[in-house]
Protein backbone atom coordinates (compact mmCIF):
# COMPACT_ATOMS: atom_id res chain seq x y z
CA UNK A 1 0.00 0.00 0.00
CA UNK A 2 1.71 3.62 -0.68
CA UNK A 3 0.90 6.25 1.50
CA UNK A 4 1.45 10.21 1.41
CA UNK A 5 4.03 11.86 3.40
CA UNK A 6 5.69 15.35 3.66
CA UNK A 7 9.18 15.81 4.30
CA UNK A 8 12.13 18.51 4.85
CA UNK A 9 15.25 17.48 2.95
CA UNK A 10 18.81 17.71 4.03
CA UNK A 11 18.86 20.99 1.38
CA UNK A 12 16.04 22.05 4.12
CA UNK A 13 13.37 21.63 0.88
CA UNK A 14 9.67 20.89 2.34
CA UNK A 15 8.28 18.50 -0.35
CA UNK A 16 5.62 15.51 -0.77
CA UNK A 17 5.29 12.17 -2.32
CA UNK A 18 4.45 8.74 -2.24
CA UNK A 19 6.20 6.50 -0.08
CA UNK A 20 6.44 2.82 -1.01
CA UNK A 21 6.86 -0.89 0.14
CA UNK A 22 10.74 0.00 0.24
CA UNK A 23 10.41 3.52 2.05
CA UNK A 24 11.36 5.29 -1.42
CA UNK A 25 9.76 8.69 -1.67
CA UNK A 26 8.80 9.14 -5.40
CA UNK A 27 8.76 13.10 -5.16
CA UNK A 28 5.52 14.99 -6.42
CA UNK A 29 4.53 18.14 -7.20
CA UNK A 30 1.35 20.46 -7.67
CA UNK A 31 -1.07 19.77 -4.77
CA UNK A 32 -1.46 16.53 -2.55
CA UNK A 33 -5.29 16.68 -2.71
CA UNK A 34 -6.41 18.18 -6.01
CA UNK A 35 -3.46 17.55 -8.16
CA UNK A 36 -0.49 15.61 -7.36
CA UNK A 37 2.04 15.34 -10.65
CA UNK A 38 4.81 12.89 -10.65
CA UNK A 39 7.82 14.53 -11.17
CA UNK A 40 9.97 11.27 -11.66
CA UNK A 41 12.86 12.24 -8.57
CA UNK A 42 13.03 9.26 -5.94
CA UNK A 43 14.33 9.85 -2.58
CA UNK A 44 15.19 7.12 0.17
CA UNK A 45 13.84 7.57 3.07
CA UNK A 46 17.17 8.56 5.01
CA UNK A 47 17.80 11.34 3.27
CA UNK A 48 14.19 13.11 4.46
CA UNK A 49 12.94 13.91 7.65
CA UNK A 50 9.31 13.50 8.07
CA UNK A 51 6.98 15.77 8.76
CA UNK A 52 3.09 16.06 9.70
CA UNK A 53 1.76 14.42 6.45
CA UNK A 54 -0.81 17.38 6.00
CA UNK A 55 -1.37 20.95 7.25
CA UNK A 56 -5.06 21.34 8.27
CA UNK A 57 -6.34 24.26 9.04
CA UNK A 58 -7.97 22.82 12.09
CA UNK A 59 -8.12 19.43 13.86
CA UNK A 60 -11.06 18.17 14.96
CA UNK A 61 -10.48 16.08 18.11
CA UNK A 62 -13.27 13.75 19.29
CA UNK A 63 -14.25 13.08 22.88
CA UNK A 64 -16.20 9.88 24.34
CA UNK A 65 -16.13 7.65 20.77
CA UNK A 66 -15.27 4.30 22.20
CA UNK A 67 -18.05 2.46 23.50
CA UNK A 68 -15.17 0.77 26.34
CA UNK A 69 -14.08 4.09 27.70
CA UNK A 70 -17.32 5.22 27.78
CA UNK A 71 -18.52 2.54 29.84
CA UNK A 72 -15.28 2.54 31.94
CA UNK A 73 -15.72 6.06 32.86
CA UNK A 74 -19.68 5.31 33.71
CA UNK A 75 -20.50 7.82 30.63
CA UNK A 76 -23.46 7.40 28.65
CA UNK A 77 -22.56 6.98 24.49
CA UNK A 78 -23.44 10.19 22.92
CA UNK A 79 -26.28 10.99 20.32
CA UNK A 80 -23.74 13.63 18.29
CA UNK A 81 -20.16 13.34 17.80
CA UNK A 82 -18.12 15.46 21.16
CA UNK A 83 -15.80 17.58 19.74
CA UNK A 84 -13.42 20.48 20.10
CA UNK A 85 -10.84 21.90 17.82
CA UNK A 86 -6.94 21.79 18.20
CA UNK A 87 -5.16 24.93 16.33
CA UNK A 88 -3.32 24.64 13.68
CA UNK A 89 -0.42 25.45 15.38
CA UNK A 90 -0.42 22.69 17.22
CA UNK A 91 0.50 20.49 14.40
CA UNK A 92 3.91 18.42 14.37
CA UNK A 93 4.95 14.83 12.71
CA UNK A 94 6.79 12.00 13.93
CA UNK A 95 9.89 12.24 15.41
CA UNK A 96 9.18 16.33 16.73
CA UNK A 97 9.84 17.23 20.46
CA UNK A 98 6.84 17.42 22.04
CA UNK A 99 7.20 20.31 23.97
CA UNK A 100 6.03 21.17 27.96
CA UNK A 101 4.21 24.69 27.75
CA UNK A 102 6.66 26.58 29.74
CA UNK A 103 3.83 27.55 32.05
CA UNK A 104 2.93 23.79 32.77
CA UNK A 105 4.86 21.49 35.58
CA UNK A 106 1.61 19.41 35.63
CA UNK A 107 0.46 15.90 34.32
CA UNK A 108 0.62 15.29 30.26
CA UNK A 109 -1.25 12.52 29.09
CA UNK A 110 -1.17 11.01 25.69
CA UNK A 111 -3.87 9.50 23.08
CA UNK A 112 -3.55 7.36 20.49
CA UNK A 113 -5.91 7.81 17.90
CA UNK A 114 -7.10 7.16 14.37
CA UNK A 115 -7.09 9.97 12.22
CA UNK A 116 -9.47 10.89 9.16
CA UNK A 117 -7.53 13.24 6.47
CA UNK A 118 -10.15 14.95 4.49
CA UNK A 119 -9.46 15.66 0.66
CA UNK A 120 -12.34 18.03 -0.51
CA UNK A 121 -13.82 21.09 0.95
CA UNK A 122 -17.47 19.91 1.89
CA UNK A 123 -20.51 20.76 3.63
CA UNK A 124 -23.53 18.64 4.73
CA UNK A 125 -21.97 15.68 3.89
CA UNK A 126 -24.81 12.43 3.48
CA UNK A 127 -23.56 9.50 5.29
CA UNK A 128 -23.45 7.18 2.11
CA UNK A 129 -21.53 10.16 -0.02
CA UNK A 130 -19.05 10.52 3.07
CA UNK A 131 -16.13 8.40 1.53
CA UNK A 132 -15.32 10.58 -1.31
CA UNK A 133 -14.61 13.13 1.15
CA UNK A 134 -12.03 11.21 3.11
CA UNK A 135 -8.26 11.66 1.21
CA UNK A 136 -7.01 8.88 3.89
CA UNK A 137 -6.09 7.74 7.40
CA UNK A 138 -3.06 8.64 9.41
CA UNK A 139 -1.75 8.29 13.36
CA UNK A 140 -2.59 10.87 15.72
CA UNK A 141 -1.61 11.32 19.09
CA UNK A 142 -3.92 13.18 20.61
CA UNK A 143 -1.64 15.44 23.64
CA UNK A 144 -2.98 16.69 26.61
CA UNK A 145 -2.22 18.86 29.56
CA UNK A 146 -4.34 17.69 32.05
CA UNK A 147 -4.19 18.85 34.75
CA UNK A 148 -5.53 22.75 32.99
CA UNK A 149 -8.95 20.75 31.61
CA UNK A 150 -11.21 21.02 35.54
CA UNK A 151 -8.97 24.34 36.81
CA UNK A 152 -11.57 26.50 36.83
CA UNK A 153 -14.98 24.59 37.79
CA UNK A 154 -16.78 26.70 36.03
CA UNK A 155 -15.55 26.23 32.08
CA UNK A 156 -13.66 23.17 31.09
CA UNK A 157 -10.77 23.87 29.23
CA UNK A 158 -10.78 21.66 26.12
CA UNK A 159 -9.32 24.16 23.89
CA UNK A 160 -6.33 25.28 26.46
CA UNK A 161 -5.17 21.63 27.47
CA UNK A 162 -4.99 20.67 23.79
CA UNK A 163 -4.30 23.52 21.99
CA UNK A 164 -0.21 23.67 22.84
CA UNK A 165 2.26 24.23 20.16
CA UNK A 166 3.39 20.22 19.12
CA UNK A 167 0.34 19.22 20.97
CA UNK A 168 -1.59 17.82 17.59
CA UNK A 169 0.53 14.82 16.45
CA UNK A 170 0.08 13.27 13.38
CA UNK A 171 1.54 10.97 11.18
CA UNK A 172 4.07 9.07 9.74
CA UNK A 173 1.94 9.10 6.36
CA UNK A 174 -1.60 9.09 5.14
CA UNK A 175 -3.07 6.01 3.54
CA UNK A 176 -5.79 6.10 1.08
CA UNK A 177 -8.07 3.45 1.06
CA UNK A 178 -7.38 2.07 4.50
CA UNK A 179 -9.63 -0.20 6.07
CA UNK A 180 -10.26 0.68 9.71
CA UNK A 181 -12.89 -1.49 10.12
CA UNK A 182 -10.52 -4.71 11.02
CA UNK A 183 -7.72 -2.71 12.63
CA UNK A 184 -6.40 -1.75 16.34
CA UNK A 185 -5.04 1.21 17.43
CA UNK A 186 -1.63 0.12 20.01
CA UNK A 187 0.72 2.43 22.43
CA UNK A 188 3.92 2.19 23.43
CA UNK A 189 5.46 3.88 26.47
CA UNK A 190 9.10 3.73 26.23
CA UNK A 191 8.06 0.35 24.66
CA UNK A 192 5.41 -1.21 26.91
CA UNK A 193 2.12 -1.96 25.42
CA UNK A 194 -0.24 0.96 27.29
CA UNK A 195 -3.06 1.04 24.53
CA UNK A 196 -4.47 -1.71 21.97
CA UNK A 197 -8.20 -0.99 21.18
CA UNK A 198 -9.64 -2.03 17.86
CA UNK A 199 -11.23 0.60 16.23
CA UNK A 200 -14.41 -1.24 15.29
CA UNK A 201 -15.29 0.00 18.80
CA UNK A 202 -16.23 3.72 17.73
CA UNK A 203 -19.25 5.58 18.33
CA UNK A 204 -19.55 7.24 15.05
CA UNK A 205 -17.50 5.57 12.44
CA UNK A 206 -15.30 7.71 9.96
CA UNK A 207 -18.15 8.03 7.43
CA UNK A 208 -20.43 9.26 9.95
CA UNK A 209 -17.86 11.59 11.48
CA UNK A 210 -17.31 13.02 8.62
CA UNK A 211 -21.15 13.82 8.08
CA UNK A 212 -22.15 14.97 11.04
CA UNK A 213 -18.88 17.33 11.74
CA UNK A 214 -19.63 18.25 7.91
CA UNK A 215 -23.26 19.69 8.36
CA UNK A 216 -21.29 21.58 11.86
CA UNK A 217 -18.97 23.38 9.97
CA UNK A 218 -17.29 23.40 6.28
CA UNK A 219 -14.34 20.55 6.44
CA UNK A 220 -11.24 22.11 4.33
CA UNK A 221 -8.87 19.52 2.89
CA UNK A 222 -5.93 18.67 5.12
CA UNK A 223 -8.45 18.94 7.87
CA UNK A 224 -7.99 16.11 10.19
CA UNK A 225 -10.54 14.19 12.45
CA UNK A 226 -8.97 12.77 15.26
CA UNK A 227 -11.41 9.73 15.92
CA UNK A 228 -11.15 9.97 19.97
CA UNK A 229 -9.38 7.57 22.17
CA UNK A 230 -9.99 4.19 24.25
CA UNK A 231 -8.94 2.75 27.28
CA UNK A 232 -4.86 2.55 28.31
CA UNK A 233 -4.31 6.46 28.41
CA UNK A 234 -1.66 7.45 30.75
CA UNK A 235 0.82 9.90 31.12
CA UNK A 236 4.62 10.73 30.28
CA UNK A 237 7.13 11.85 32.09
CA UNK A 238 9.80 13.69 30.22
CA UNK A 239 12.19 12.12 28.13
CA UNK A 240 9.79 9.26 27.77
CA UNK A 241 8.76 8.13 23.91
CA UNK A 242 5.55 7.52 23.10
CA UNK A 243 4.97 5.29 19.79
CA UNK A 244 1.21 5.19 18.63
CA UNK A 245 0.70 2.31 15.70
CA UNK A 246 -1.73 1.30 13.77
CA UNK A 247 -1.12 -1.41 11.15
CA UNK A 248 -1.59 -0.66 7.91
CA UNK A 249 -0.56 3.07 8.40
CA UNK A 250 2.68 3.09 10.22
CA UNK A 251 4.27 4.08 13.47
CA UNK A 252 4.65 7.48 15.10
CA UNK A 253 7.04 8.07 17.59
CA UNK A 254 7.38 11.40 19.64
CA UNK A 255 9.49 12.26 23.11
CA UNK A 256 8.14 14.91 25.59
CA UNK A 257 11.06 17.23 26.10
CA UNK B 1 -8.50 57.46 12.26
CA UNK B 2 -7.70 55.50 9.29
CA UNK B 3 -8.52 52.00 9.63
CA UNK B 4 -7.77 49.03 7.29
CA UNK B 5 -10.63 47.05 5.33
CA UNK B 6 -11.06 44.04 2.86
CA UNK B 7 -13.33 44.13 0.49
CA UNK B 8 -14.98 42.73 -2.89
CA UNK B 9 -15.02 44.79 -5.74
CA UNK B 10 -17.82 45.33 -8.65
CA UNK B 11 -15.07 43.20 -10.85
CA UNK B 12 -14.91 40.63 -8.43
CA UNK B 13 -12.08 41.14 -7.01
CA UNK B 14 -11.01 41.38 -3.54
CA UNK B 15 -8.56 43.47 -2.25
CA UNK B 16 -7.74 45.82 0.97
CA UNK B 17 -6.89 48.93 1.93
CA UNK B 18 -7.30 52.37 4.10
CA UNK B 19 -10.40 53.68 4.35
CA UNK B 20 -10.45 57.48 5.62
CA UNK B 21 -12.59 59.68 7.12
CA UNK B 22 -14.74 60.18 4.16
CA UNK B 23 -15.16 56.15 3.23
CA UNK B 24 -12.82 56.35 0.91
CA UNK B 25 -10.59 53.23 0.24
CA UNK B 26 -7.01 53.67 -0.66
CA UNK B 27 -6.07 50.21 -2.01
CA UNK B 28 -2.76 48.73 -0.81
CA UNK B 29 -0.97 45.78 -2.84
CA UNK B 30 1.33 43.46 -0.66
CA UNK B 31 0.79 42.38 2.83
CA UNK B 32 -1.80 43.90 5.27
CA UNK B 33 0.48 42.93 8.60
CA UNK B 34 3.85 42.93 7.13
CA UNK B 35 4.23 44.86 4.15
CA UNK B 36 1.51 46.95 2.57
CA UNK B 37 2.23 49.60 -0.27
CA UNK B 38 -0.07 51.87 -1.37
CA UNK B 39 -0.99 51.59 -5.27
CA UNK B 40 -2.79 55.48 -5.61
CA UNK B 41 -5.62 53.80 -6.37
CA UNK B 42 -9.05 55.45 -4.87
CA UNK B 43 -11.98 53.44 -4.54
CA UNK B 44 -15.45 54.82 -3.23
CA UNK B 45 -17.18 52.81 -0.97
CA UNK B 46 -20.06 52.43 -2.94
CA UNK B 47 -17.80 50.68 -5.64
CA UNK B 48 -17.07 47.59 -3.07
CA UNK B 49 -18.73 44.64 -1.39
CA UNK B 50 -16.76 44.62 2.36
CA UNK B 51 -15.63 41.42 3.77
CA UNK B 52 -14.70 40.59 6.94
CA UNK B 53 -11.48 42.76 7.39
CA UNK B 54 -8.77 39.71 8.13
CA UNK B 55 -8.91 36.03 7.47
CA UNK B 56 -7.84 34.60 10.66
CA UNK B 57 -6.12 31.24 10.97
CA UNK B 58 -8.36 30.54 14.10
CA UNK B 59 -10.42 33.04 16.40
CA UNK B 60 -9.91 32.05 20.24
CA UNK B 61 -13.54 33.57 21.84
CA UNK B 62 -13.34 34.30 25.83
CA UNK B 63 -16.00 33.37 27.78
CA UNK B 64 -16.86 34.71 31.03
CA UNK B 65 -14.46 38.18 30.91
CA UNK B 66 -17.02 41.05 32.58
CA UNK B 67 -16.58 41.40 35.71
CA UNK B 68 -20.55 42.50 35.50
CA UNK B 69 -21.75 39.09 33.45
CA UNK B 70 -20.07 37.15 35.75
CA UNK B 71 -21.74 39.12 38.88
CA UNK B 72 -25.10 38.17 36.89
CA UNK B 73 -24.50 34.77 36.35
CA UNK B 74 -22.85 33.90 39.99
CA UNK B 75 -20.07 32.85 38.61
CA UNK B 76 -16.53 33.34 39.83
CA UNK B 77 -14.23 35.86 37.77
CA UNK B 78 -11.47 33.55 36.21
CA UNK B 79 -7.63 33.21 37.29
CA UNK B 80 -6.88 32.77 33.40
CA UNK B 81 -8.61 33.17 30.76
CA UNK B 82 -11.55 30.94 29.40
CA UNK B 83 -11.71 30.34 25.51
CA UNK B 84 -12.80 27.80 22.87
CA UNK B 85 -11.42 28.01 19.25
CA UNK B 86 -14.33 29.42 16.41
CA UNK B 87 -12.70 27.80 12.85
CA UNK B 88 -11.54 30.17 9.79
CA UNK B 89 -14.79 29.08 8.37
CA UNK B 90 -17.29 30.43 10.83
CA UNK B 91 -15.69 33.98 9.83
CA UNK B 92 -17.69 36.42 7.54
CA UNK B 93 -17.84 40.52 7.77
CA UNK B 94 -20.25 42.94 8.15
CA UNK B 95 -23.65 42.75 5.75
CA UNK B 96 -23.09 38.95 5.29
CA UNK B 97 -26.08 36.44 6.46
CA UNK B 98 -25.93 34.83 9.51
CA UNK B 99 -26.69 31.43 8.40
CA UNK B 100 -29.01 28.97 10.51
CA UNK B 101 -27.73 25.65 10.15
CA UNK B 102 -29.90 23.56 8.38
CA UNK B 103 -30.12 20.89 11.19
CA UNK B 104 -30.95 23.23 13.87
CA UNK B 105 -34.29 25.64 15.04
CA UNK B 106 -33.46 26.23 18.00
CA UNK B 107 -32.55 29.65 19.60
CA UNK B 108 -30.06 31.46 17.67
CA UNK B 109 -27.80 34.12 20.53
CA UNK B 110 -26.27 37.34 19.06
CA UNK B 111 -23.08 38.77 21.58
CA UNK B 112 -21.48 42.01 20.78
CA UNK B 113 -17.73 41.85 21.69
CA UNK B 114 -14.50 43.48 20.86
CA UNK B 115 -11.88 41.92 18.47
CA UNK B 116 -8.39 41.90 19.06
CA UNK B 117 -6.57 41.45 15.48
CA UNK B 118 -2.84 40.21 15.78
CA UNK B 119 -0.18 41.14 13.78
CA UNK B 120 2.64 39.20 14.40
CA UNK B 121 3.56 35.81 15.04
CA UNK B 122 4.25 35.54 18.66
CA UNK B 123 4.36 33.40 21.43
CA UNK B 124 5.17 33.29 25.53
CA UNK B 125 4.51 37.59 25.08
CA UNK B 126 4.94 39.76 28.01
CA UNK B 127 2.23 41.47 28.90
CA UNK B 128 4.75 44.72 28.40
CA UNK B 129 5.49 43.45 25.36
CA UNK B 130 2.20 42.60 24.16
CA UNK B 131 1.01 45.81 22.41
CA UNK B 132 3.57 45.41 19.71
CA UNK B 133 1.83 42.34 18.91
CA UNK B 134 -1.99 43.85 18.17
CA UNK B 135 -2.16 45.13 14.71
CA UNK B 136 -5.54 46.35 15.78
CA UNK B 137 -9.29 46.27 16.86
CA UNK B 138 -12.82 45.12 15.34
CA UNK B 139 -15.83 44.20 16.04
CA UNK B 140 -17.35 40.74 16.88
CA UNK B 141 -20.61 39.41 17.08
CA UNK B 142 -19.69 36.09 18.50
CA UNK B 143 -22.90 34.36 17.37
CA UNK B 144 -24.24 31.11 19.68
CA UNK B 145 -26.35 28.20 18.57
CA UNK B 146 -27.39 28.51 22.26
CA UNK B 147 -29.67 24.95 22.73
CA UNK B 148 -26.78 22.73 21.73
CA UNK B 149 -24.13 23.78 24.30
CA UNK B 150 -25.85 21.62 26.92
CA UNK B 151 -27.58 18.91 25.00
CA UNK B 152 -24.81 16.40 25.98
CA UNK B 153 -24.64 16.37 30.03
CA UNK B 154 -21.37 15.12 29.81
CA UNK B 155 -19.14 17.97 27.27
CA UNK B 156 -20.21 21.52 26.57
CA UNK B 157 -20.37 21.89 23.19
CA UNK B 158 -18.94 25.37 22.74
CA UNK B 159 -16.72 24.44 19.70
CA UNK B 160 -19.70 23.46 18.21
CA UNK B 161 -22.72 25.65 19.50
CA UNK B 162 -20.02 28.76 17.89
CA UNK B 163 -18.45 27.23 14.91
CA UNK B 164 -21.12 26.89 12.32
CA UNK B 165 -20.22 29.08 9.02
CA UNK B 166 -21.06 32.20 9.37
CA UNK B 167 -21.41 32.13 13.15
CA UNK B 168 -17.54 34.20 13.55
CA UNK B 169 -18.91 37.71 12.11
CA UNK B 170 -15.77 40.82 12.19
CA UNK B 171 -15.49 44.02 10.94
CA UNK B 172 -16.34 46.12 9.38
CA UNK B 173 -12.61 47.32 9.71
CA UNK B 174 -9.80 47.21 11.66
CA UNK B 175 -8.33 50.51 13.44
CA UNK B 176 -4.75 50.31 14.67
CA UNK B 177 -4.23 52.51 18.19
CA UNK B 178 -7.66 52.28 18.98
CA UNK B 179 -7.89 53.23 22.62
CA UNK B 180 -10.53 50.66 24.12
CA UNK B 181 -10.42 51.66 27.57
CA UNK B 182 -12.85 54.62 27.33
CA UNK B 183 -15.25 52.80 25.06
CA UNK B 184 -18.12 50.82 25.10
CA UNK B 185 -19.79 47.96 22.81
CA UNK B 186 -23.36 48.89 21.59
CA UNK B 187 -25.75 46.01 20.23
CA UNK B 188 -29.24 46.72 18.48
CA UNK B 189 -31.54 44.43 17.46
CA UNK B 190 -33.65 45.85 14.93
CA UNK B 191 -32.89 49.01 16.02
CA UNK B 192 -33.80 48.71 19.66
CA UNK B 193 -30.37 48.94 21.91
CA UNK B 194 -30.26 45.50 24.01
CA UNK B 195 -26.26 45.54 25.36
CA UNK B 196 -24.31 48.80 26.13
CA UNK B 197 -21.59 47.57 28.71
CA UNK B 198 -18.07 49.29 28.96
CA UNK B 199 -14.78 47.83 27.88
CA UNK B 200 -13.17 49.21 31.51
CA UNK B 201 -14.90 46.18 33.33
CA UNK B 202 -12.73 43.42 31.12
CA UNK B 203 -11.64 41.01 33.45
CA UNK B 204 -8.27 40.63 31.27
CA UNK B 205 -7.53 43.14 28.99
CA UNK B 206 -6.31 42.93 25.31
CA UNK B 207 -2.60 43.03 26.60
CA UNK B 208 -3.53 40.36 29.39
CA UNK B 209 -5.44 38.52 26.91
CA UNK B 210 -2.32 38.18 24.24
CA UNK B 211 0.18 37.86 27.04
CA UNK B 212 -1.90 34.88 28.34
CA UNK B 213 -3.18 32.93 25.49
CA UNK B 214 0.50 33.26 23.18
CA UNK B 215 1.87 30.87 26.13
CA UNK B 216 -0.88 28.48 25.74
CA UNK B 217 -0.72 28.20 21.56
CA UNK B 218 1.40 30.32 19.24
CA UNK B 219 -1.09 33.55 17.70
CA UNK B 220 -0.91 34.26 13.72
CA UNK B 221 -1.04 37.65 11.66
CA UNK B 222 -4.58 38.00 11.55
CA UNK B 223 -5.85 35.98 14.14
CA UNK B 224 -8.52 37.65 16.33
CA UNK B 225 -8.97 37.28 20.05
CA UNK B 226 -12.90 37.63 20.58
CA UNK B 227 -12.75 39.38 24.23
CA UNK B 228 -16.10 38.10 25.44
CA UNK B 229 -19.44 39.62 25.65
CA UNK B 230 -21.40 41.27 28.97
CA UNK B 231 -25.09 42.09 30.07
CA UNK B 232 -27.97 42.07 27.48
CA UNK B 233 -26.57 39.18 24.99
CA UNK B 234 -30.39 37.84 23.51
CA UNK B 235 -32.30 35.40 21.18
CA UNK B 236 -32.25 36.30 17.19
CA UNK B 237 -35.00 35.76 14.97
CA UNK B 238 -35.30 34.79 11.88
CA UNK B 239 -34.76 37.90 9.34
CA UNK B 240 -33.46 40.35 12.35
CA UNK B 241 -30.80 42.09 12.28
CA UNK B 242 -28.08 42.96 14.70
CA UNK B 243 -25.57 46.01 14.80
CA UNK B 244 -22.41 45.96 16.99
CA UNK B 245 -20.80 48.97 16.92
CA UNK B 246 -17.86 50.50 18.95
CA UNK B 247 -17.53 54.15 18.50
CA UNK B 248 -14.00 54.54 17.44
CA UNK B 249 -13.82 51.56 15.10
CA UNK B 250 -17.77 51.33 13.36
CA UNK B 251 -20.92 48.87 12.92
CA UNK B 252 -21.30 45.64 11.90
CA UNK B 253 -24.77 44.69 10.78
CA UNK B 254 -25.90 41.18 9.70
CA UNK B 255 -29.04 39.60 9.42
CA UNK B 256 -29.99 36.00 10.34
CA UNK B 257 -31.50 34.56 7.60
Amino acid sequence: MKSWVRYRSRDDRIGFGLQDELGQIHVHDGDMFYTPIPTGVLLKADDVTLLSPCQPSKIVALWNNFHALAAKLGKTVPSHPLFLIKPATSVCGTGASIKRPKSYDGKIVYEGELGIVIGKRCSDVDPGDASRHIFGYTCVNDITAAELLNEDLNFAQWTRAKGFDSFGVLGPCIVPGFDWRAASVVTMLDGVERQNYPLSDMVFGPEQLVSHISRDMTLLPGDVIACGTSLGVGSIKNGSSVRVAIEGIGALTNSLT
